[in-house]
């Protein structure tokens, strides 16, 4: 079944304490986009300038992304440099221009409207709630936020919170939002707020997906290093996404897997800058890692 | 098969920001050896000055350990008092007395020699290379360390690690000793150094085990919150060679298997002040527990 992915795509500037990459394909719906692509047909829902480049709609295009949600507005295309400090866990920002971005309003064409499987990729959660406005009747919605917005639009994340399935925040933000001092007490607290499931992500760390009934823990992916975590988390729940929409379903046993593939994803994406290795990616690349994921995991 | 633990014995003294606990029983070789005794028959080399609590020696002697190498010597036991931050993750040290601890010296009696099963739970490198001067061919010697020791003794630790078949450390201790950057490389390059098998801990985050062909990365049992994590690592590594002494065998098999033991027992030990929690454990308990943390970490 398709997925509906709503986000930011912008022009990203990223430099480490060894690389200086200008002009890469960045945001928070290009990352979760190309990610679910792997498993089902995606809808894409965002905004671009007219200076977006086109080989930038090559790799959606190259994706079978369907791009008819992809607004073109007149002017610039959102754009964020970054530096990463040197252990690539810390990362600030030394430029923003939201561009066509600031008057973003996303439009669901009538063709995406039927959508049963939404991401509701990293944006501010008016947006998020603006989307789910024109859906109808989802079957399992997803959304991923920041710290930004539980700083800045705390009341708009807990409303929406009311409306989706699946909540995927980082460690750090669930301890934020909820107050709590740990990730387990976050993440059963986050329950009581709204959605069905909640997923913890905790970096190189691993994964905790809850559910009323039952948690399910997940290690990383055992990666030697990490050369670009940008966009890690959207890939992360990209992939899952298009994991639970290839099956239909949206179960706690699906999840599961959905969460192992998620992983790898991710995984494959900080080998390399923007979506370089994505780009490359095959089908089969992930499921000789999730074999070895799986051993290494003692998964059954 | 019996195991031997060598390490310190003492008396600590814990704040956290709600609670202060005096003349606790402590000490790596206290927590490892009444982890251990829950798998196997557990042999103790430390020493105590002759104020040792009665209380304290009846803890060991409920728990059925061996206390011939349970040196008495004339002066006041090892004494610590560390204060937790709110986080429960740092800790300082508010006092510390070696007392009769500044002049151990290893003794191994003569019924503990051919000990198969070796732990040398967290003391000065050169100690625990004194112990293993005395012990004839054991079957599987493992180290643990810390902080302190690659600061002010790294000579004698990296002259430790050839001569053990598994060093256990924490991911900061394990970055640290190598100076790589990450978990993963750091658990390769010990590996390099001597011993066959390492384990990187990761506190709530879980665990890595790492042998030359293959890796097991196991997340930390899911704790709502934690009482004091003192001792919590020496749990780990008194559990992990408890279960394998149990099994006669160290394969990296039985080492995975371990390794749950290790996380479970830590996972209880933090529920409560000292080793209040392991007084009172039952194999039972430890049991339903394997149960719980298999389901929730998908394990085979």
């Amino acid at each position: 079944m398709p997925v509906l992915v709503v986000g930011s795509v912008g022009i990203d500037h990223i430099k480490t304490q060894t690389e200086d990459h200008p002009e890469l394909l960045g945001g928070s719906a290009s990352y979760a986009a190309v990610s679910a692509s792997f498993y089902a047909p995606v809808r894409l829902v965002g905004v671009v300038g007219n200076d977006f480049p086109p080989q930038h709609r090559a790799l959606y295009e190259a994706k079978k992304i369907d791009l008819e949600g992809l607004e073109v507005a007149d002017g610039e295309t959102f754009r964020w440099t970054g530096q990463y400090e040197a252990d690539m866990n810390n990362r600030k920002t030394l430029s923003l221009a939201l561009n066509v971005f600031e008057h973003f309003s996303p439009k669901i064409p009538a063709s995406y409207k039927s959508t049963d499987f939404v991401l509701l990729a990293n944006i501010a959660p008016a947006l998020q709630s603006q989307v789910l406005d024109q859906i109808e009747k989802p079957k399992f919605v997803v959304a991923d936020t920041m710290d930004l917005w539980i700083e800045i639009a705390r009341p708009d994340l807990l409303a929406l919170l009311k409306r989706i399935d699946l909540l995927v925040l980082n460690d750090s933000e669930a301890k934020a939002l909820t107050e709590e001092g740990t990730a387990i007490q976050a993440g059963k607290k986050l329950l009581t707020w709204g959605p069905k499931f909640v997923i913890v992500k905790k970096g190189e760390h691993g994964a905790i997906l809850f559910s009323k009934e039952k948690l399910f823990v997940l290690p990383a992916f055992p990666l030697d290093t990490v050369f670009d975590p940008t966009g890690a988390g959207d890939c992360f729940v990209g992939a899952l996404v298009g994991y639970c929409a290839s099956k239909g379903d949206a179960s706690f046993a699906t999840l599961k897997e959905a969460l192992v593939h998620a992983t790898l994803v991710a995984s494959f994406n900080v080998e390399a800058f923007s979506l370089r290795r994505l780009e490359k990616l095959t089908k089969a690349e992930i499921e000789a890692r999730a074999v070895e994921f799986k051993e290494a995991a003692g998964l059954a």
